[in-house]
């Protein structure tokens, strides 16, 4: 029930078209409905350049096809994510404006523009092999409109490599870190500035890395603060976090 | 060495008193020292509002007092954390300005104000026992210069609690989620805004929640996004982390 | 808002002494406070034999007063859980009707009387360690309003002990088995009945019982099946789980 | 030995064919066989609605023919869990009245109807990866004679889905919750009925999920009460303890 | 129901002072017991040297004093393990022949000689802080009817201690090998000789030993064949696993 | 050095062929030899039926065929195990007397007779699947000459059906016991028997069996004495242990 | 900037080509260009025989060989680990002087001699299957520019072999054990020589070898002291720190 | 037997006074107490500054004392380990030259001077909470013959503060790394030098720390290479290692 219905019941039962216990009744069954309200309020919020997302593991081309198709109908803008090249194939048969990212295994549907805020991403990783993620990170923040700045292969065996860009450090409003093995880097970073920094573990690494989990409990037990974690791989989790976090910034 | 030293030299070399090589070793001597120059730069930053902190647990009251003296002597706030009611006895016989939150388990030794910003922090727990860590938090953003609002117990065993007061989380710029046992609310709130929510894991429960493992691993897998996630019962790192989000926000 | 103030709103605007807008925003504001009413409808079904609750363990005896004392204002019972001596011995200070249970460390506080259904709870254990787990659920199956009888030290280790007792495995509704060490008793009894077996891990044992870890994952594959696993050490949760299947069945 | 063959030897007894010691031999050598006819007994009471079930996984294709036709003999309905499509196809070849539920990866031999009850099982998942574990629980459910609603995708990333669909949670008797990643779901809908819930925790998700321990941990640390959890991916216990709890339910 | 009743109610049968479907319905009733002559048979057996036990951890000294006064009636020997000094101090006021093996933990009643076997144990130790759990084994094993021989503390890091003893190895019909921190002498021992060899895990060691954990996968990972591993510190076991296949090499 | 070579020398020393010092030296470098000595003299036992062992995984054909021929010069037995048909199809061409278990996954080369002893080895599985294994298990013990009993399919969902066959577990010297998901069985039948048990826990199973974890830790937490445990699936090892036991009891 | 420019610079402020704030600004970028500086330096100590080295696991062919170009146009050797064949198939199309080490699964770019010191590394495996990552480690040690001796197959269950290999253990610098399932090995040599010890666990075995873990730890709990431990399977980290200790006595 | 009993019994030989087989026999019975010989040589090396060690964890204040004053007699130095202050008390009442260093824990007794060789063993430390630990490793590497220095609280959080020392890096033969959290400092070190590093986990830290666990598997991942890893808080351990390496340099 929209604001428009409950409007046109009120005026029913003022003009005595309907009796009291029955708008009571009614109104006793909204509560959950309402939580959708607030929810499509979100949605409003959302729409200002947030795309809507379509996490693909586990999905039949099928499937996201027809979520695909569903969402393009308002002219949302879509992120699907963790996205194999044959999925590509098969959506941009039906699907307009497909682009894809196969670093980053991200589909973009481009049903509007997307302007970039001002205020920067910094997205980091400590070796070649943790681009992937990283790349799933950025690609995200910048379909989520922001502006991304990468800054790959600076890990802690040759710091040096880390120094020499401390500027890109200093200009960005958040730092994503990206980092496999020991995952040592986020610590270093979250030592040199006092501003918001997104830990992603990778799985990258053999032996006791236990896929990814000896670095999430390096990031998770860094001697730094201000350091937030996110899931094994989970790129895309690190951009959407940051772009709350810039909105919030620009916001104001 | 600093700027002024710096000049100095150079002007030494300039005039001769100073030969060609001896300047060159200087400098290849200095680039250690100037990352301390680049973390006094930190540091100024920091001072506006930012105080210095003390990590209390595996410290003797002597090593505490002799740091938080040190500390005191360029006027420095400092938030001493994980300490007990003794390291507050123990410390107010010498230091003045002397603060104890209890539940937070933390000292605050005010040397200058602290204005809180106009953005809000919200402070949210799933149970009773969890309000100790969130007192951390929740003291830990409000001495870095932010305004904090609690929203204790409202755990999802009865999320209609959670609902009532759903305007507070739409209120904040920030939302710190502490939970224990299942640790299943951030991923609810998560769900119900599109703003940084960062997730703190406690050790409330028993048997298999792991003293804090199950609710930290039901946080990274949240099937909402935008989850950031920090050590189990770390509740400082939790409002260090907003208070860096809230600076760059405040910046802007 | 309960239904009586809802009413005088929809008369007030029927009256014209509300317009339409603030009866709308009052409405939209419901939701969430009707998720309580919601509850609320619950909590009468609940009373009907059901106790409140109070999970004392990391509650201060003021704490548990203070809710067992608001508790007992609208006449329920109240059954506290993992409650010391200690805490009885504060509370029948202050409140009436209060029973003690130190084995299964419950305090029952004893408003109306329960009247117990016809259908039966057994409580198997495996060894004479695990009695303190399994009167806790014994003595909360009791208090929600069900006949329970209890079947003690037969574990696997001398299975004759249990087959000399198999009519009350054939008399029960539902069969709640405790048992730590390897935990191998609920497939025993599992393989015997077709009815709803609860299995109880605890943390008897030593070693690699893993404080009831091993228990509970023979427990989880158990290659008999109808089997449902709550927490180690979790008497009350296998309780209060048993005395919602037999209210169900008395429903009937 | 039957009973029937027992009369038998009473008889010869009696009639002086048997001596005393032999017949007393034949007796102590009975006590295991005689575990067998409780067991028939039950066999008894399971025909009445209960399928023969073998579970397909790590059986050959000629293994499950073997077992099945057996099975057929005495006109028992099968349930073959975890069966590829292939042996379906294998299967069918000799065994008549074969049906296949792929997605539930469930083969059921129909010898004779089944009746379904009048009370309800719902099945719940958080998303639709979850959907094949609860198909498996509703398939099973439904072959024992249960009436089964499913709800599918209600995870509480948008827990207004959840909210809209409550009608169902409070007309069944029994509640099937399955998901996967943090598992959070089982929390909040055991938090709203007072019912039996059993959780089902699927191996849905990536890096920390482990192959499902995580959701089966935020299970068994549910601060809700009443859930009793199934092991991983186990939809087929589920469904088989919901059926013993309705036959409970309908016996009285 | 014994022998004698047994026959006695075949006796009335044939004299038709029972009817038939009484006597079916008793000898229907009679497998359960019967598993208990089985049982009984065992113990005829055991009570040729074999001393009832009592595990004294977690019961009480007046639960253990009821269950030893009821076992010492029918004349056995008993031995009661994890038992501490005061469990002593107590039991020897009221029974009679109690001896104490404080290193051992163990009290053993005599109610009748024991009269070893002339085959022998060999209890080995890698290190000192082990010979509490070997002295369980020893002292289990000597109770139990067998000779005993110790060698203690030849590990690893010295490995010329136990080749100065090899002799002892030949000599012993089963070994049982007792070690901490990395558990590697079962795995040379069990490389020197082609007899049963039975490891000891034992919680001695500190770090990544995780409570004897570390030991206890070693064994079981030997390169060496023919070792059986018992729980971590139980030195009982291993004592009453050696005695069984003393048992079977003696009784032929 | 072997006994013909010291003689030599001492010989030679006598005779003044060699000067004292150089004795001595000679003498100082025997030690770890003489080891090799003692080695020689267990597999002159071994011999006695003990054929040599080939572990195949990880090894190549090839070097399976270079082992077993240079085993087969001094005539052993051969028993090969982890073997693949294909390890079958390329050893025969080369090498006689080759026979292959399939289900065992066992190559044995037959050089000489094996004569079985008398005393007897209880094979039990707790279901279809830990059928490889027990057969690992069996094979191996009789190529060591043993005689083997197999008790397949009498787990603890169904136990009457070890209850029927209990007469197997009374004739039996050793029992070995494989099975895996809960991995109950070995507790069951410990408490039934006092003769040694060795328990063999397998990876059959899913979700939290862990691989056969769960089965191994249920083994080694059994509440029943008496039991041996050895690394998961691994039949060899407890065929191995049986034989060793066997022999001490032949032996005597 | 390297030394010659920063003469340059410094000429240029001398001779009033560059201004006092210049001067400082570019001073004040320096420090972490310098710390490249440091590293230099270290470069240039490691090409006294230190090959460069490339870690090919996760990096494609064509960005293996960009690295590999880049590398060799200075002159250095090269190191190419976890080098399958398809990458030495492609890489000594454009790259000279390839050498591969299959077993080791290097690649070797030999752009200059390498001269091998005169203490000697020792590298024993406990069995064959440990060869692979034992060549690792000694194809690395040589490579950097020393004496390699290798001794396999000698591991605990038959411990003679290593006593008749001693003269080795005696003869070495440093000494690297590589070795699988209870990974023992290194107890045992570490109990025998007072020199540094690298221990090397693999991931051979099956079960509870947890794919190398327990070796891992038998290694870190070793009784015998002086063992520096390296990641699973990492025969390049055994190798390259043994080089680092040869070359720290070299230099002597 | 020793050299001068080996003598003489060839000398008796030669007289005839023994006749061979007498004199084989004694020889084949030397081995394993050769390889005592064997130690006694290495005893020799080590005498030349490696103190005798007592582990006194675990062990009574009588079984030390027992201990050192056998090892006393022969006049070595002793090094005894995790030593709490009572122990100091209990042991300088007997023995002479006892000194004590509180927060190594360690007792030295001296019975003849140890002499520094010139390479140098630096000490590091993350925090202060670790240097217990360094100072067991530092103590260790001293009392073995050795100059050490220390370089304590440099952990990566503030990174400027180990370039600020970088010079010492550079100045010592090995570096021992001490460090608890999340234990990133080995693999910054790691990456600036090209000499042994010694990586010591420490248990400080909280949470998903896991008692140093954390910090182990950071080390032992570390994308930096040349760095062995010893136990958690195996201060004595890393000395050890070091003193080993040291040995060989300065052999040379």
């Amino acid at each position: 029930m929209n604001e428009e219905q409950l409007k046109e019941m009120l005026d029913e039962f003022r003009l005595g078209k309907l009796d009291l216990q029955t708008v009571i009744n009614r109104i006793k069954n909204l509560p959950y409905e309402d939580i959708g309200y607030a929810k499509v309020d979100n949605h409003r919020e959302l729409r200002n350049g947030f795309p809507e997302v379509i996490f693909c593991q586990g999905k039949t081309n099928e499937q996201i096809k027809g979520i695909a198709e569903k969402m393009t109908e308002n002219g949302s803008n879509i992120l699907a994510t963790k996205a194999g090249n044959n999925v590509f194939e098969f959506l941009k048969q039906s699907i307009l404006h497909c682009e894809y990212y196969p670093e980053a295994k991200i589909i973009f549907v481009k049903n509007h523009d997307v302007v970039a805020g001002k205020n920067k991403i910094l997205v980091v990783t400590g070796g070649t092999s943790d681009i992937p993620v990283a790349e799933e990170a950025a690609v995200t923040a910048e379909k989520f409109g922001n502006t991304v700045e990468r800054l790959f292969d600076v890990g802690v065996a040759g710091i040096h490599r880390l120094f020499n860009n401390r500027q890109k450090l200093y200009e960005a409003s958040v730092i994503i870190v990206v980092a496999g093995m020991e995952g040592a880097l986020p610590s270093v970073i979250g030592g040199l500035v006092d501003k918001p920094v997104i830990a992603v573990p990778t799985s990258v690494g053999y032996g006791t890395n236990f896929g990814g989990l000896t670095a999430l409990f390096t990031m998770l037990n860094s001697c730094s603060s201000g350091i937030g974690v996110v899931n094994i791989d989970n790129g895309f989790g690190a951009g959407y976090l940051a772009a709350t976090i810039l909105k919030q910034i620009e916001k104001n």
